[in-house]
C-alpha cells in the first residue's frame, strides 16, 4: 500500500474456513473484521486466534484480527466486503448490507456456485441488489487448510475495473498466496459453478478403475466443455486453462478432500444420489450444478455430453457404467470446434 | 473406411513400447507393418504376438500386425508413415525412407521433442528431407502399457490438411482409444517437447512437500508459459489447453512412472543432474528441453520463469529451494497478460 493513503479496511462476511483463510490473508495487510454468526466462533477467533471448528486447534490467525457478532459494526466498518456465505444466503446479506454500506464499496465474491432457482452469478446478484458496487471474486485451486497451513497457493481475482483489481489483489496477497488479477468475472464465476460436475466424472472414473490416460482425457474433454458454455455466456476461454479453470479443476478431481469427486466415487458404488447425499453432513455443489449445466446447455443450444452423462447419474437413473460407455461411444471430431465429446 | 476405397497401408517405423502400441490400434483397422532393427523382436511379434521387452508378457498384439526387419520393404509397402523412432535417429531414418517412399505418403510423427543442435521440430524436419509429404503428429496423455493393457484414453492427431487428417484419424481408433483433430501441428509439437520441462518443476515440487493447491498452481501457471512459447512460434493458444498440453502434463506430472517427474525428485533430494542421470537407464526429454526453452526465450524476448529456474537448478547449481523461492518471490500480474510467474 501507498504509505500516504488511509489504509482500506476489510470485511470479511462468514465464519467458514474458507472465509477465514482469506480474512488471515487480509489480516497481514490491513485492518480487518470478520463478521460470523456464531458468538463462539468470534470469542475463539478474538481470544485464542482460532477457528477451530473449521480449521482445528493448530491454525493460528494473525492477532490484527477481529471477529465481531455484529452486522451493523460489520457493514459500516467496510471498505471492501468480502462474502464469505455460502450462495443460499448470500443474496438476503447483501440485502442486509444494503441498507448501511458506504456507495462504490466494492464486494469481492468467494462463491463458487450460481443462486438456486434463478442460476445467477454472485456478481450479477451484488449488480442487483447493491447497483454502484463493483462486484469480483476471487477463485482458484484454494484447499482452505492447505492454504491456513501456509502451503503456497495461487488465485486470481477477477473484478471489471483492471486498475480496481491491482490494488486490491494486494489486500489478498502474503508470501505464500499469489492473487493473480483477470477482467473476466465472468468465466471465474462460471469456472467455479462448473467444475464441480466434472470432478464427479472423475470420482466416478476412479470407481471403474479408470487409468491416468483416462483421467487426463477426461479433464482435457472437461477444460473444453467448461470453455465452451462460459464462452457462450460471455467468459473468455483462457480462463479456463487458468487458476480457476483447470488450476481448481486439477485441485478438485485429484484431492482426497474433495467432495464431488467422493460423490462420483460413492455413485460408482451402486449407491443411489439420496444415500450418497445422507451419508454427507455437507453438499456437494456439483450434484445440483449437473442439472443446472443442462438448463444452460438447452438455453445455449450446446451439447454438453460429460455433464449429460453425470446428470443422467444423479437425476435419471443412469449407472456410472452406462455414463462412461455413453461417452466412449462418441465420435471424435475436431479438438477445439468439435461439438462432442 | 469406405468400403470401395482400397485400405490404406500403415507403415510404424520403431520398435518402442508407443510405437507398438499404435501399431496394434492401426492394426485393428487395417494392413499394418511394423518395421524394428532387432530381430528377436520381429520374431516376438509375428510369432508371439507380443513385445515382451518393452510391453511384457501380458499385452498380446492382434494376430494382423506384422513386423520386418527389412526397411526396404516396409518403405515400399508405406501408404501411412508412422515415425516411432527417437528423435536423435528422425532424419537419419527419413533419409533412408526419402530414397523408397512414394510421393505424397503421409508422415505421422510419435516424437514428443526436437531435434538436437537444431532445435526443429519433426515436422519441419520431414518438410526438409522429405518435401511435399504432409507431416503431422499423434500427441496425448497416452503412458503406453495404460493404452496397450486397453484403458480408455484419446490423443490429438494434428495435420495441415483436416479433411486428410480426419480421414487418417479413423486409422488411429479403437473402442477405447479416441483420436482427435486438429490443424494445429506446431501447437501440438511444442506441447509435446516443453510439458517435460514442467513435469521437472512440479516433480521438484514433490520433493519440497509441496501442497496440492501448490503443485495445481505450478501446473496452472506451466500451462500459461508454455502457451506463450507456443504461440510464438506459430502455435494454437487452444492446443496448450487440450489433451497434448493440459493433458498430457496431468499425465507427466502426477504418474509414478514419470521420468521427469522422477528427474524433479531426485534433484530436490540434492542430487546432481549428473547423479540422477547415472542412475537412470532413460534419458528424460525435460534434461535436454530445459536449456532448449532458455534459447527460445531468449530468441523471441519471452520472460519463462517455471523453465528459468528449473534449467538454473540443472544447469547453473541452483538448489530446488532457490528455484520454488525464485517463483514465489515474483509478484502476480494479470494471469493472462502478466509477463512474470
Amino acid at each position: 500500500m501507498g504509505s500516504d493513503l488511509r489504509q482500506p479496511k476489510v470485511v470479511v462476511l462468514g465464519g467458514g474456513s474458507w472465509g477465514t483463510t482469506v480474512a488471515a490473508i487480509c489480516a497481514r495487510r490491513c485492518p480487518t473484521l470478520q463478521w460470523v454468526r456464531s458468538e463462539a466462533t468470534a470469542k475463539d477467533i478474538n481470544e485464542h486466534h482460532r477457528n477451530t471448528g473449521y480449521l482445528g486447534g493448530e491454525v493460528e490467525l494473525p492477532d490484527s484480527l477481529r471477529a465481531t457478532n455484529d452486522f451493523s459494526e460489520a457493514a459500516n466498518t467496510a471498505d471492501v466486503i468480502v462474502m464469505g456465505v455460502p450462495s443460499h444466503g448470500f443474496r438476503s446479506v447483501l440485502g442486509e448490507l444494503a441498507k448501511e454500506l458506504r456507495p462504490w464499496v466494492p464486494v469481492v465474491s468467494l462463491v463458487k456456485g450460481l443462486e438456486q432457482g434463478t442460476n445467477m452469478r454472485m456478481s450479477q446478484i451484488v449488480e442487483e441488489v447493491l447497483p454502484g458496487h463493483p462486484a469480483g471474486i476471487l477463485a482458484g485451486p484454494n484447499i482452505a487448510r492447505e492454504v491456513a497451513e501456509g502451503y503456497a497457493a495461487a488465485a486470481v481475482l477477477a473484478m471489471p475495473d483492471q486498475s480496481q483489481a491491482a490494488y486490491l489483489a494486494k489486500l489478498f496477497r502474503t508470501k505464500r498466496f499469489r492473487t493473480y488479477t483477470t477482467d473476466d468475472v465472468i468465466g471465474v464465476e462460471m469456472a467455479g459453478a462448473l467444475k464441480n460436475v466434472y470432478a464427479i466424472a472423475v470420482g466416478m472414473g476412479y470407481s471403474l478403475g479408470i487409468g491416468e490416460n483416462t483421467r487426463a482425457m477426461v479433464m482435457a474433454r472437461a477444460i473444453r466443455e467448461m470453455s465452451k458454455l462460459g464462452e457462450a455466456v460471455g467468459g473468455q476461454r483462457d480462463t479456463f486453462a487458468g487458476l480457476a479453470g483447470m488450476g481448481d479443476l486439477i485441485v478438485t478431481c485429484t484431492s482426497q478432500r474433495s467432495r464431488n469427486r467422493h460423490v462420483g466415487e460413492q455413485l460408482g458404488q451402486g449407491k443411489s444420489i439420496d444415500e450418497v447425499i445422507a451419508a454427507m453432513n455437507q453438499v456437494a455443489e456439483g450434484v445440483k450444478a449437473a442439472s443446472v449445466i443442462m438448463e444452460f446447455a438447452n438455453q445455449y443450444g450446446l451439447n454438453m455430453p460429460i455433464a449429460r452423462e453425470v446428470d443422467g447419474v444423479i437425476n435419471h437413473g443412469s449407472t456410472v457404467e452406462q455414463a462412461y460407455r455413453g461417452l466412449i461411444a462418441e465420435k471424435p471430431g475436431h479438438e477445439v470446434h468439435g461439438s462432442g465429446f
